[in-house]
């Protein structure tokens, strides 16, 4: 098993207005991708990986010259790993509205001349699928042999055999939901919240006044590392141990070594990510919500994925999106007596064990993965 | 079973410096308190009750002219009642680095003239306890005859035995923990460095500015209020309803209930409670750990409490201070052969399950005072 090796983005700039589920229109936008392996002669072995909250289309492999800067889920993809790339063409892109090359809010909005800021329109997990597949005809790919993502990223996944059945074979959703429940909302909106009421945001124009509302950012960033651990694996990883070899019986200071684990997560997420991407994608998985259309009924959402075949994996530990979560989508796939594998897999680690390296997960991916490679012959 | 009628705070000045284990002292300070029911000839009937973050000495009863006055646990409190003031002498105490008439960080440092602010010595449960003890003292109570508390509560309860082993008989504790496991810190730190970072904190000496910092305060308990409520509770009560009929598509607005309620309830504490405080009390919980002195057993910490009884009780959905942990405490006391009852209530609520009518909760409560009633005679 090796990596994918040195691996550069490519961008892609399209100027037809994208149609979004706000009514607002994308006019103009760039969307920056990375893809590894090659596409075979009938165009029939590529695989979309879609991203999550604090993700791009780096997935796999490294930059020339940087160290330590192997793709989010280079663990997964890459020659004889289980997403092989000896067999599949493989997609990495960013979504608009996102900070890591794409058009974002830290772009120049086209109508003003000025920077898009808060001004940036909201985007939905509908509105990305829509731009990836407008992107996947630009790369010759008519009909993907499968769309992966884990979190936010299986909800990309999931809405893709929703809105262009006849464009994916397979759709992989891990660690995911059908949509996010009243306490996922809370998490996101107190994090929104502390980043709305830094006096640095300046209602989202704080590019203009050359500050970041890193204060909000950072308590953003701590509220949602603790739900993507669970609290076996942080009492596991910290417990109650002390940064110094006495408590200093300080209100401010640090006293517990998760503090420092959390403010230190906290700080370097503030250095680099985007206030309002923050705000933007958490709001696309609020408003994620298949079943919405069908008056709440999950499975009559999916009877257009009839022709499609799941995998559908969650984690035991996971309290963001249990295993629950995912047995919901499971069983409106099996009320539309769709083919869908399920694998619940007993990890310590939370939500964040979709991009860990369990030998269980990866096997069920690898497995997975070879069937498809044995379909498409 | 009725109310215990109008009540008045009374208060106790006491002027001995009381040493804290943080090596500080409380130069001099006053304690806030309630009385319910008649202390009787031998004064064994009385009982303490403890409260957690966001409570006070007042605990039953309502205040003269003001509607909606009903103390914390007036549900429990009152003549015929679970804890009943026919038979029992219940106090309330509001502990110190409170903001709710207690001597706390928004009063005049005696030492300097100035208002405490940040400098209000850190508190611990223990410190409370000495603190209470004093009060009792002072209330002419040598022994109690039960402490209890919920939550921050608990640990009080709890401390009483190991403090003041002679000075109590039973001790209830309820939807308590034996100290804080890694997640409950780790919210706990992230609600403080939302509170810290407001720029209008100033360090803890926002008094002199003439500002609040609410804009932590909110976060800080919106945060709390989540993990105070079980996933299922806020399902049930929220869900995904929106607040307007259609998606108003905003990464700022309001769209979902869920965050309606969180906004206000964010917004409700804001204006009441005590920055400094918060971290007090916070931190508070944060260092409760009566293991820590006996090499990480708990056992060995409740040796001393042989000749006690206790209640322990927990909820199933309550997430922050899990069941679990109260069987900890529970197996720590049957370890020393302690007389312990548990009581695990199958409840939807969450931690807050322990501040609500329950008739199965209740009637734990009721049965267990009536056999205190009986031994005392």
């Amino acid at each position: 098993m090796g990596s994918v090796g040195i691996v550069k983005p490519q961008q892609e700039h399209f100027s037809e207005p994208l149609p979004l589920r706000s009514g607002a229109v994308l006019a103009d936008y760039t969307l920056v991708y990375e893809t590894y392996g090659t596409l075979n002669a009938d165009r029939s072995n590529a695989v979309l990986v879609c991203h999550a909250l604090n993700a791009s289309h780096h997935v796999a492999g490294t930059y020339e010259g940087e160290d330590r800067s192997e793709g989010w889920w280079d663990n997964l993809i890459g020659p004889g790993k289980p997403l092989d790339t000896d067999r599949f063409f493989v997609i990495g892109v960013n979504n608009a509205g996102s900070c890591f090359g794409s058009t974002g809010p830290m772009h120049v909005n086209p109508a003003t001349g000025g920077i898009y800021g808060a001004d940036f329109p909201v985007q939905t997990v509908e509105d990305w699928v829509d731009a990836q597949a407008r992107l996947m005809t630009r790369l010759g790919i008519e009909r993907l042999a499968a769309v992966i993502g884990g979190s936010l990223g299986g909800m990309q996944a999931l809405a893709w055999t929703l809105r262009y059945p006849a464009r994916v074979r397979h759709c992989i959703a891990v660690a995911t939901a059908p949509n996010l429940s009243a306490q996922n909302i809370a998490f996101n909106e107190v994090a929104r919240r502390a980043i709305i009421t830094d006096p640095d945001f300046h209602g989202g124009h704080f590019y203009a006044h050359g500050v970041v509302p890193k204060r909000g950012l950072r308590v953003a960033r701590m509220i949602g590392h603790i739900t993507y651990l669970s609290d076996d694996a942080m009492e596991a990883k910290f417990g109650r141990e002390l940064r110094a070899a006495e408590l200093g019986y300080s209100t401010q200071e640090i006293e517990f070594q998760i503090e420092s684990y959390l403010r230190h997560q906290g700080d370097k997420f503030s250095e680099y990510f985007d206030a309002n991407t923050y705000l933007l994608i958490t709001r696309a998985l609020d408003y994620f919500d298949p079943a919405r259309d069908h008056a709440g009924d999950l499975a009559r959402a999916f009877a257009i994925a009839r022709e499609h075949k799941f995998l559908v994996v969650s984690f035991s530990t996971d309290w963001r999106f249990s295993p629950a979560r995912s047995r919901e989508i499971v069983k409106a796939l099996v009320d539309n007596r769709i083919e869908v594998s399920y694998a619940e897999i007993d990890a310590p680690h939370g939500h964040d064990a979709f991009l860990l390296e369990d030998p269980r997960y990866h096997n069920v991916l690898r497995s997975y993965f070879a069937r498809i490679a044995a379909e498409i012959g």
